[in-house]
């Protein structure tokens, strides 16, 4: 086993543990999302997983489609990587009847990608308002309703449609679910192997009551993700999550609460990120492993 | 009554109203919250506000200061404005005794410059995590002690804490209370008179539930604030705020339930963005006056 050289992405930030190295225990859940390395395509993205040790990758339908759904399946297969989870269906909240029906086939080609690809999470983004439509309210039950209309088909591929309460920094224009108490509100209409929900910290950290609603959330808790909120907000508020240890996330009370809950599953480390993108990725999943094992690992 | 030539801030966005002019019994509760037009100095910024007709005016302790309390004081008397808040006290939750201590007696100097300009209503921003701290929990709870601290003074010079609820946006750098629940929880263990809130549309618009908690608020309210989300969120955050019709509130929803909760006070336009201080005062109020007309006056 070779040691990674120690470069934290971003710089700046000095590293506080070793870099775990493939076979360490403390990787066992370590998942890569593919949005981590977004200038990695899919073939590179397995390879770099697995190279630095990590048993299982989060995808997203848009590399899987590029390299070829049969293909991807074979590639992750062959790797011995578990998909932690397909990113991303949902956009639920358009009101034109056409435009829900477009999205409604769109989210069963999502569902059948998920179930070929072997995973049982699917994340749902809900969608932000209609260009100039301003009832958040009619959004949010649209997006609800969506949902719903998708559970027969995803019960049928064994799927599991995680609702992802997303940051009010994105409310307008991309995930009309603010709170995690709401999400449940939604999937608690469902059995939890139905309707789950989707951790993510960035999105969650500041919710009142979130270790509360952690716990209410138990076996419905399909994926859990991990980056942190930093601040001076990057100028592109798409682009604002920074890895773990750079910003004002408490990992371990919210990781505990995750823990607590009886959560089994992989930790997924998503961060949409400039610097980091630009960084090369190899770096990027040495400074990963480091703060996961560090900040995540000892609470879960 | 001469009308005002009809540029709209920011350009771009067609005016549907005529400006209304001063006089116009709609803007009997439109204040001009001063930061809106931050190049101006305070004398500036009353003098513009009588220009435009305007009754009252939303002051800051900054230019206050500069000024002179009792000039500011004179000043406002004097062109026949009410001040409708004073921004602001706060930032409440430094773990460092002897800063706390310091916080206090500003916020108890903050209540005392209340009462001398006349206005009941001392905004208070919770202030945000201490540097490398992420025990938001603790953060809460520092605030929400500070505040009960603050209590007495307040009582005693006969002003109304006005707890801030601000978007999670800020919750790291700037207001760990995030909800308009999380504020009440707070207020509510004090009389309406002592403790109330600030809802602000800007912090608040995307709040599950918000409608019901405001109904909750009822004599509560201690001001009502408005302004605009945009997107794209623009780059420094802290200027994230939009003109009323520019973005994605739904003011006629939200100036409706603050109605049906019997708020009987003024309406201040409060705005931090580059853009807007950049143009000519004399246009900024000409615009917010109609967006106001439009969009907030005829559901109050």
């Amino acid at each position: 086993m070779t040691a990674t050289a120690v470069v934290d992405v971003p710089s700046g930030t000095p590293a506080r543990v070793d870099t775990p190295a493939p076979g360490d225990p403390r990787l066992a859940r370590l998942s890569l999302n593919q949005r981590t390395t977004a200038e990695w395509n899919l073939r590179e993205a397995i390879d770099g997983a697995v190279a630095a040790g990590l048993p299982a990758i989060g995808l997203w339908r848009e590399p899987v489609a590029e390299a070829g759904l049969a293909a991807a399946r074979r590639w992750v297969d062959d790797a011995g990587l578990r998909v932690s989870s397909l990113c991303r269906g949902g956009f639920f909240t358009a009101s034109d009847p056409a435009e829900r029906a477009r999205a409604h086939e769109d989210n069963r080609r999502a569902v059948d990608e998920a179930a070929e690809l072997g995973t049982k999470s699917l994340v749902l983004v809900p969608g932000g308002l209609p260009p100039g439509d301003r009832d958040l309210s009619g959004a949010r039950i649209r997006a609800a309703e969506a949902i719903a209309a998708l559970v027969p088909h995803a019960v049928e591929r064994g799927v599991t449609l995680g609702i992802e309460p997303m940051n009010p920094i994105y409310a307008a224009d991309r995930g009309v679910i603010s709170t995690l108490a709401q999400a449940l509100d939604i999937a608690e209409s469902f059995a939890p192997h139905e309707v789950g929900v989707v951790l993510d910290t960035f999105h969650l950290w500041w919710e009142p009551g979130v270790h509360t609603q952690i716990a209410r959330a138990g076996e419905r808790i399909v994926s859990y993700q991990v980056c942190d909120w930093i601040t001076p907000l990057p100028a592109d508020a798409l682009l604002a999550r920074g890895m773990m240890g750079d910003g004002h996330v408490d990992f371990t009370a919210f990781t505990r609460a995750v823990a607590a809950s009886g959560y089994p599953g992989d930790v997924e480390v998503e961060i949409f990120n400039a610097e980091i993108w630009a960084a090369p990725g190899d770096q990027v999943l040495g400074t990963m492993k480091r703060r996961y094992v560090e900040l995540v690992h000892p609470h879960l």
